[in-house]
């Protein structure tokens, strides 16, 4: 990929090619794309026949992929576009999932953020363009639907949730001793002593606190984004091509920008930068040590997978491919204070580390009018609302949410042509809060 | 890759690297190569590290993933070097396999062919670089070992042995009377009218009796093999290249030579043709076609995958990688007549279609010296030996060998130093046939 070519284009959609899935682009409304309908992947054929329609193939080295709404088909084959790593869920059979399906979910209704007339979660389903959708209600699937190309049996980019699973793994090794969250990063990985990173505690990358300049701004080709996105890519390199050739590589050129521990800020270098460091104290890369130590305790029936770098680097920072189903199992092991599958998979002190989040004053720094009052702790993005309810987030719409008071979990994938999560939260934030009011409205069993 | 560049190097391990393992060079002695000991993936620690030291990293676009001895590491981490697509083993439970393990196996002995002394069953493991094999007694494991960086939980590739699961979805259509085995290829694929394919049978491309230009002699820069790899290779084309950019596009440009029917002539192409075929025939690609008819049914314990060219076409000459045990889940399927998991998976005619062969005169004329009074019938090689067995087969030593007789299946994956199965037979033919015989010895249950 000559990257210099692809910076001429189209910036929104290019920061979802070149990071590789982590932007933080500012919302928009959706208005200039196709509807839901209208963008259907299946629908619409990509990569079917023999061979596809030119129109209709897409590949990874032009940036075709991820177009929109290309992208729709995308999020559910980026196997086929890019090499990956297995994140394997082990032998033995899959967990059960009990079924008490409760199909009146449909008509839930909700008022949208900002919105004057109330949506169902039926019809928010397709405003923010969801892939797919599983509730967990005590444990039992009540709800569970696919569109498009996701089916249950197959695997969607989870994108920043990738996050979340670094900072429980680094959680979990934190509450073993194996990993010191007051050392320096360069404790670790002396490699980054030189960089911003060097002298940042581990916590510091945990709760995103460091002072690291990470620019996302597409329309400035000076943006460490890009540089980022083309260390990171498989594909061999341009032959004048003089940057970092590896996510480590990039890693070491992160300069210095404000101070550490003073405000969130959310950058997804510093999970890359906490791969690095699980990697070094676990003696694994994070696909093997997810695959370890959560994955396979699952009973997942899947296995997971993560996008690597020319040298086999798993993306920490959001190269994760899940079934839907399976990421639902993690929420569920986590809301049970991490038991699950009849095995303590996490030790429980870690759930209510993460429950009890992070400083909410740093948080607002950040300025995420549309998260009031939340913060964000080991990657877990925190709501601090009524009923304690946490998630992890990925751009375009992939969220896992946990409500504890309402016993409920939530994983959907989703394809919004916005990848900011600001521009899908108003139709998705209110669904699920009311989706767990009508599930703590239940009569027990 | 630039493929004018690598056609100055090895010209052995080349056409490993581009014909996509389907090479059929000529035998010699390994004396050159380091010892399977010597060798060992997982001792080198190839891609071990974070990062790995500068020379123990693999690259695909630069051909080091498949020198010898780093294809060692290779042949069981393809997905990590290219794109692929999933073979879905579906969400269900697998199904399970008994173990009744019999270690003395171990001390089995045999002549290797043209040897003067004998070998035991381990010996040979380590001869001819075996990395994983499976053996199956009346459908229970009675032998299991790993080698190098395989394990039980992994896949690994297949190489060739991925024609046989072709032949036997083709046979599987035929039987269902969705593909007429007497049609013209062009019949279902037009686009191969004016090439060499185009007035061949269906039945001429399963059994690989077409009269096609296909030459794998790697020291010809003008070998249609390099047309063939350079066609599939999914990395992006050379800004100069001009030839065929897909697999389909190759299969259109090549030329006849000699007569249809008259011989068997073992050329991929022939497989690439057929699962066009295939395609056309069923309405899906030959991943998905084998996920829905065989794979999914079989209670595999993973998901398979396939490595595709650039437009997410499946090799269907052998870019299949699988499980060990699922492997040997298929043959045991096939060895019980196509029951299997408490499902009719094939038509029991279409085994014994497999185990009568084809023509013993059309197979001599190909010169397998190795292979006396064997045939090739729907893509497996029917020895025709007392046992009735037959046999799928892969380049660098993969196996699945079934003997009815003995009521035995082996399942092995290996990582041989030279491609040509003429280099290993002599160490794994004589010692399958003497498994067999000790099993048939063991006393009934």
């Amino acid at each position: 990929m000559d990257i210099r070519r692809l910076k001429g284009s189209l910036p929104l959609r290019l920061c979802l090619l070149l990071s590789a899935f982590a932007c933080s682009a500012h919302a928009s409304t959706p208005a200039q794309f196709p509807s839901a309908q209208a963008s259907d992947p299946a629908e619409l054929g990509w990569m079917v026949g023999s061979p596809p329609p030119p129109e209709r193939i897409l590949r990874f080295d032009d940036g075709s992929y991820f177009r929109f709404p290309q992208m729709r088909w995308s999020v559910s084959n980026f196997r086929q576009l890019m090499p990956t790593v297995n994140v394997s869920h082990g032998l033995s059979a899959p967990s059960p999932l009990k079924r008490n399906l409760l199909d009146a979910i449909d008509t839930v209704s909700f008022m949208p953020l900002g919105a004057d007339k109330p949506m169902t979660w039926q019809q928010s389903l397709l405003a923010n363009y969801t892939d797919g959708i599983v509730v967990l209600h005590r444990g039992a699937v009540v709800y569970e639907r696919y569109f498009g190309v996701l089916k249950a049996q197959g695997q969607h980019g989870a994108m920043s949730v990738t996050k979340t699973f670094m900072g429980t793994l680094a959680a979990l090794l934190v509450a073993e001793g194996t990993l010191e969250p007051e050392r320096k990063v360069a404790y670790y990985v002396p490699e980054l002593a030189a960089s911003a990173f060097g002298n940042a505690t581990v916590r510091q990358l945990m709760d995103m606190t460091t002072g690291i300049r990470f620019s996302e701004d597409y329309a400035d080709p000076n943006a460490e984004v890009w540089a980022h996105a083309a260390a990171g890519n498989p594909l061999p390199k341009p032959a004048d091509y003089q940057g970092p050739r590896t996510y480590y590589e990039f890693l070491q050129t992160v300069q210095p920008q404000g101070k550490h521990g003073e405000a969130f800020h959310y950058r997804t270098a510093n999970t890359d930068a906490l791969g690095w460091v699980l990697a070094r104290a676990s003696g694994r890369n994070v696909a093997k040590l997810l695959s370890e130590r959560i994955w396979s305790k699952l009973g997942a029936e899947q296995d997971a997978y993560m996008s690597v770098d020319s040298i086999g680097t798993p993306f920490a920072g959001g190269g994760l491919n899940s079934g839907l189903r399976d990421l639902a199992r993690f929420g569920e092991m986590v809301r049970n204070n991490g038991r699950y599958n009849d095995q303590q998979i996490l030790p429980a002190e870690v759930v209510t580390d993460i429950r009890n989040g992070a400083s909410r004053e740093d948080f607002a720094k950040a300025g995420y009018s549309l998260l009031p009052g939340w913060s964000y702790r080991n990657m877990w993005w925190v709501t601090h609302n009524a009923n304690g309810a946490f998630m992890a987030r990925g751009v375009h719409g992939q969220a896992l949410y946990i409500d504890p008071a309402a016993e409920m979990v939530i994983a959907r994938f989703a394809s919004h042509p916005i990848a900011a999560n600001s521009a899908n939260d108003p139709t998705s934030l209110p669904a699920y809060a009311a989706v767990a009011k009508y599930l703590m409205e239940q009569p027990k069993p």
